[in-house]
């Protein structure tokens, strides 16, 4: 017997300008922030919410948790360098890494479109296999549902991930302090040029593949080693541009990045040309940047360094006081204002 | 860098005779659990898997956890009693309250069809909000991904939840015992008819309501009184007689249910007439069966009658030695053995 009857509160988002649902709600830019800050955060109005974290930390029965979803919407299902299978499983991996968190527990949700070929799934169920031993973690709960042919496409993954914190350190934007400075763990925007790439026929000279890849065991190596990270954020929906700005926004402080310590390949750079897309604001799967002090980035650049999925971690800036904005300075000393990209720059990248 | 390459092992499904996904693989009969079993489990191999409970219960930080997901396609996303919010979080509440654990947080993907009118998004958030209130738990985590017009149908939820076991109870098939009872809390098969009614555009004399609830209440009044449960279950796709065929198969043991015993509305019934069903594998999102000692019937009934959502609480049938089986015993005192339905009764009713 449900209790729920009226909805009496007004909608908080501007109806006329948005009647509907768009594919720019759902990109990482604006639309998307607007849709999540003023619809869903204020419905649900949790304190563990409020974190704007990629998980929720919280103590249960004694234990210090993280907890993590997201659904894997991707088109196509595979792609150089993954499918939707290791981006399901590296995906809530990553998030529950940037809470700080040992990944342990998975759960996986599949929506099946009716039609969809047996060996399609098959392939999709052990690359989720082979992706969660990679990691490290271990699924185990899980559920099935199909829609009509024509109401899906062809396969939908939701994970949902517990990993457990095994140290005293708030890794969060509120931990961000003037002088930190800021690494970023290798190149970037490959994810999306490989997906772009393959969704509109493109061929490069070279094949770029997905940066799709697990970072739990980089991110335990830095706590291991006693590094005091004071924020980590993978780099997916929006890219590095819009992480850098939702810590500016949630920090108030001024983060400034110099443009040419950021590694682009040159074929994603070409890429990034020829489509018209910015690096800055190409999604990556296995992707992160970590702030800490200054006085441990050495250390922590060389633990990232030893790690097979951070290998190429530099140092790309630093925060400062005042401001909440983001500043790229270029290599001839200009420096602009980062924005946040208003529209979608591509749909269904994860 | 995926290090997924091949896939060599061969799909363990004989894709000769479905070569495709049907809606009948996500219905709950056999099909359904043909795929799980066949395919699915045996890739996944984590022991806590083969539990084949509804949620995966682990020791974590030294916390006793349970952990579970479940994706929500049901269509219409609103009827009579409930709608797609609702019964997102009252079936993950559920699920943890058939572990025996406390539900305390729950995640929330949302997959959102392109062309959504908002409204309808703002309804089903706002059902999310009271739902879990209702029941008492925090939205904490959660994402949303839009997809194009006509690869989406409105609204697709995936709730995943974390609860907390604070008895020393095992709740779980392989506890159940000759000669333990089996209580059901309350009447059959208004879910599966209130939805099956609204797609058909019927209407009956009076409105039959989804009996979609959350049962942790009922189920932490039962543990708290130490009642010594041996093993729960709510009675979602599949409904009474899938879930019972499932316990016979898990145990080994045989279960005898008097068909008489079992409470179904007079409406529900005529309704069933008139559309070919079966009560017994309608779904149902706010019923469950306790298994336990002969000796704690009456004290449990007494219990379950007293919380809102359980007050229709009888005694149905008992566990016997021997078979696997079991057994429905009609008023006439024929019996007859229960089979699980080949096929899918209700599509998206979930």
């Amino acid at each position: 017997m449900s209790e729920i009857k009226d909805f009496t509160l007004n909608c908080p988002l501007p109806i006329s300008d948005y009647p509907t649902v768009t594919l720019a709600h759902g990109g990482g830019g604006k639309l998307m922030h607007q849709l999540i800050e003023r619809m869903i955060l204020p419905a649900f109005q949790s304190p563990l919410l409020e974190a704007r974290h990629d998980g929720a930390v919280f103590n249960l029965g004694g234990a210090r948790l993280a907890f993590t979803t997201d659904s894997y919407v991707v088109h196509p299902l595979f792609f150089p360098g993954g499918d939707i299978g290791s981006l399901a499983i590296n995906g809530t991996v990553n998030d529950l890494s940037m809470c700080g968190a040992r990944p342990m527990y998975l759960s996986c949700g599949l929506i099946l479109e009716e039609g969809l070929p047996m060996e399609t799934l098959w392939a999709v169920v052990q690359s989720l296999k082979q992706s969660a031993e990679i990691a490290g973690v271990q699924l185990v709960t899980g559920d099935t549902k199909v829609v009509d042919r024509g109401k899906g496409d062809g396969v939908f993954i939701n994970t949902a991930g517990v990993g457990v914190i095994e140290h005293g350190l708030v890794i969060a934007p509120s931990a961000v302090r003037a002088g930190d400075v800021v690494l970023l763990s290798g190149d970037i925007g490959r994810h999306g040029i490989a997906i772009m790439a393959m969704r509109e026929g493109l061929e490069f000279e070279s094949k770029i593949e997905s940066d799709c890849a697990p970072l739990n065991h980089a991110v335990l190596a830095l706590i291991e080693a006693g590094v005091n990270v004071h924020c980590l954020r993978d780099l997916t929906r929006g890219g590095l541009g819009t992480t850098l700005i939702e810590i500016a926004e949630a920090t108030g402080l001024q983060i400034t990045i110099e443009e040419t310590a950021i590694p682009v390949r040159d074929d994603v750079a070409g890429a990034c040309e020829v489509l018209g897309f910015d690096p800055l604001y190409l999604a990556n799967e296995g992707r992160m940047i970590a702030i800490l002090p200054e006085a441990e980035a050495a250390k922590a650049l060389d633990l990232l360094r030893r790690s097979p999925n951070t290998s190429g971690a530099v140092a790309i800036g630093r925060v400062t006081d005042g401001g909440g904005v983001v500043r790229l300075k270029s290599q001839i000393g200009t420096t602009r204002v980062l924005d946040m990209l208003s529209g979608e720059q591509l749909p269904r990248i994860c």
